[in-house]
């Protein structure tokens, strides 16, 4: 038997506050702009979407941010997370790296999302709001939010895009378990929704206009908001319990990371581990290499640009400055649904344009290959998202084997893949293609965004 | 925040044997018999199917079996399981008891199968077995068989009954994953196979036909042996693990059950958790009133007779004595596929017999009203199986609340339910009924069982 194999936690031992990088950098991110009048956003221009205590934390200059006490009740049913060393693919790719991963799977959604979820949704239930809408594409985030939502008695309301309500049934099925109600969308149930059935009964939907339906009941109702699952600082500050985590439980076997590798699609999973870390760094207590992997279907980082631009496709919500293909660019159908997303956080660009993180992009086939080789030695199945995270470790660890440098490298399996597994079979089969985007595909896209000096 | 929500065990901490439960009852169990001259059967007549090891633990009088170091070290990829308290649940029952379970889907295959996959696999690769071949009904047993194969380097043949092979896909892909070989059954790999497609080329096929062609795969090649999930004595005994865990578990908090509850269907999950306990009682440590929790759909100990019987469908394996509705019985198509067995784990109908155990048979509705209770209070969504254990423990924690008793509820979560989606959206959607089976119906099923004085 190793030494060990996970690095556990008690209960007692879970970090009691989350971590705000903003103070900690070397100049603070540019401000969200009003889409109106891109003069800076007010806490008042959010009001109608989030409650005071989230808008609050979206802006705050505080380091820390004590978790409140029902909060963390909620994290116990499945926090502290643990943490694994990956010896058995360590010993397949014969490498003299040490590889250690953060497994998020464990919660009740099977994903990282509900570390945001549970204290959204407190804070709203706190300032007396009754229900949350949210859009959802396959579910992770609607599923998430209705898992905590039953937890503080609020009601949950989700839109999810119409082409994955009626072929990804399962999240569906989840949210309802967890007491959710699920529109297809667009839906009957707004007036955007029925003008877009009108002119088509079988609409497939997207994001966008997932995102507009949300929206626009969430302002209709003074007892009701809206909710969103990554992006926003707020949601990345939940995140950091995480990398929090992740730095105790490395303490305890002593070991200090050389390399920190996360995927990157809203940003709010890679900024969760990947933030406090770099606090680290940047008090030069460690010195980590940091990078953001990201797919080539959707390279946000690698080959987007950094401007202010709308974060849903309407153009409806405040500008932010982050790196962009362009808010009316849509990702091909690649199976790591996670990361098809135009933008990323504001923090995670900042971060990355002052040259404190870096970025790769990696094919989704190469991504899958290395899914099935931790599959095949770890034995958990990898969602389709952190694959691209673990393809980024084998790169690493195959370099460490080539160099015979004995380099920790950390990354995050932000979620497991049992309602994914149809893409598995597509990869087994041999239909999995790479989805590359062209330079002209992109420049099309950010035609759209607006020119703001 | 509360006391503690999961009780953890270090690696370190994981019990390093199993617990054979033979040489600590009142009375020896019957031996099983060879089906053809009907007498004890010998280890000769397991020879062809299992390893050396295997047969001298179905056989063994020791109390104690060592885990071997690479099954230890296979096990940390996801043991020591969490033991949780659901105080959530005990909060909206409004119940003085305490409700305590053991979640086995910590897993990487989402389930308690693993336990004994894996020193299977050892076992049966320390004898120089190549491949192991099986069936799979839904895909829980076939799944973790592949998972275990992959880690030790031996081939993985599954034959699949084809009604699930074709409509439940998502396990198939798991066993792929895992690098195993997947055949709907029946299957044109064997005589026996394209025998039954030569008659029906659309043939739904059974479990008794996909264990029919395992067998006949694994006899025909020295180097193949085959491997069964549940029901035997050494299968009971790797699962003891759960027990032995859960007895550290609630030691830590200074707690003893007063009452144990499990669901049964071949009877590994039940034994594994409850074997251990049932010792601490015949030693006079402690008193829990131990429950097995059967469908109403398949009720083989509160319905069934204490007979020797097949343990499959064709007639071919050994007589075992056990609760039986009689091998030519076919359950009706309930959600919880595992609890469909005709039979009753031989250690665990003994016990009964006995009177050592009580058992209980409950209707599938139930069992699905307190799973959402559940998931709506404790987060994680059962699979159909355990959902007969929580809906036991519901019952009694709300006897509980009536008599104002501070009973100690302890049950198995033998695995989650993410692959089982479908089967909460019929119960969401009003569309699942129970399945009692009629008297008539057993007593035709039981002409079919041998008579043996």
């Amino acid at each position: 038997m190793s030494d060990y194999t996970k690095i556990l936690l008690e209960e007692h031992e879970m970090p009691r506050r989350w971590y705000n990088i903003v103070p900690d950098l070397p100049e603070p991110p540019p401000p969200p702009l009003h889409p109106g009048t891109r003069q800076p956003a007010t806490a008042e221009d959010f009001a109608a979407l989030f409650p005071k205590a989230l808008i609050e934390q979206e802006m705050t200059q505080e380091r820390y941010v004590d978790i409140p006490e029902a909060v963390l009740d909620v994290y116990t049913l499945w926090r502290p997370s643990p943490l694994f060393r990956a010896r058995r693919l360590e010993k397949l790719l014969d490498t003299p790296a040490k590889i250690f991963y953060k497994y998020e799977g464990v919660s009740p959604a099977g994903s990282h999302k509900p570390n945001t979820a549970v204290p959204q949704v407190w804070y709203n239930a706190q300032e007396g709001i009754r229900k949350l809408t949210t859009e959802t594409g396959a579910g992770q985030w609607g599923s998430s939010l209705a898992l905590a939502c039953v937890q503080f008695g609020l009601e949950c309301e989700v839109w999810q895009v119409a082409a994955s309500y009626y072929s990804k049934p399962q999240r569906r099925t989840m949210i309802e378990i967890w007491g959710g109600k699920v529109h297809p969308s667009p839906s009957e149930v707004t007036e955007f929704g029925r003008s877009l059935l009108k002119q088509d009964p079988d609409h497939p939907g997207s994001l966008g206009i997932a995102i507009s339906e949300a929206v626009s009941q969430a302002v209709a109702d003074p007892k009701t908001r809206y909710a969103l699952g990554s992006v926003l600082n707020h949601v990345l500050l939940h995140q950091t319990i995480i990398g929090e985590e992740a730095l105790l439980q490395l303490a305890k076997v002593g070991e200090t990371p050389d390399v920190l590798v996360g995927c990157t699609g809203g940003g709010s999973n890679f900024g969760g581990l990947a933030f406090p870390f770099l606090r680290e760094k940047l008090a030069g207590r460690m010195n980590p290499t940091i990078r953001c992997v990201e797919p080539t279907a959707c390279p946000t980082l690698t080959k987007g640009q950094y401007r202010y631009d709308f974060g849903d496709t309407a153009g409806l919500t405040p500008l932010m400055k982050m790196h962009t293909l362009g808010h009316s660019f849509i990702p091909e159908p690649i199976h790591a649904g996670g990361l098809r997303y135009h933008g990323m956080a504001p923090l995670v660009s900042h971060v990355y344009n002052l040259g404190l993180v870096e970025a790769i992009a990696i094919p989704q086939t190469e991504c899958f290959a290395g899914a099935l080789q931790f599959a095949r030695t770890e034995g958990i199945v990898p969602a389709p998202e952190p694959t691209h995270a673990i393809a980024a470790a084998i790169r690493e660890a195959l370099a460490c084997k080539a160099s015979g440098e004995e380099k920790v490298i950390l990354t995050a399996l932000c979620g497991h893949g049992h309602l994914d597994l149809a893409s598995y079979d597509k990869y087994l089969r041999g239909e999995m293609v790479d989805l590359d985007l062209s330079d002209a595909a992109i420049a099309e896209a950010m035609k759209d965004v607006p020119e703001i000096a």
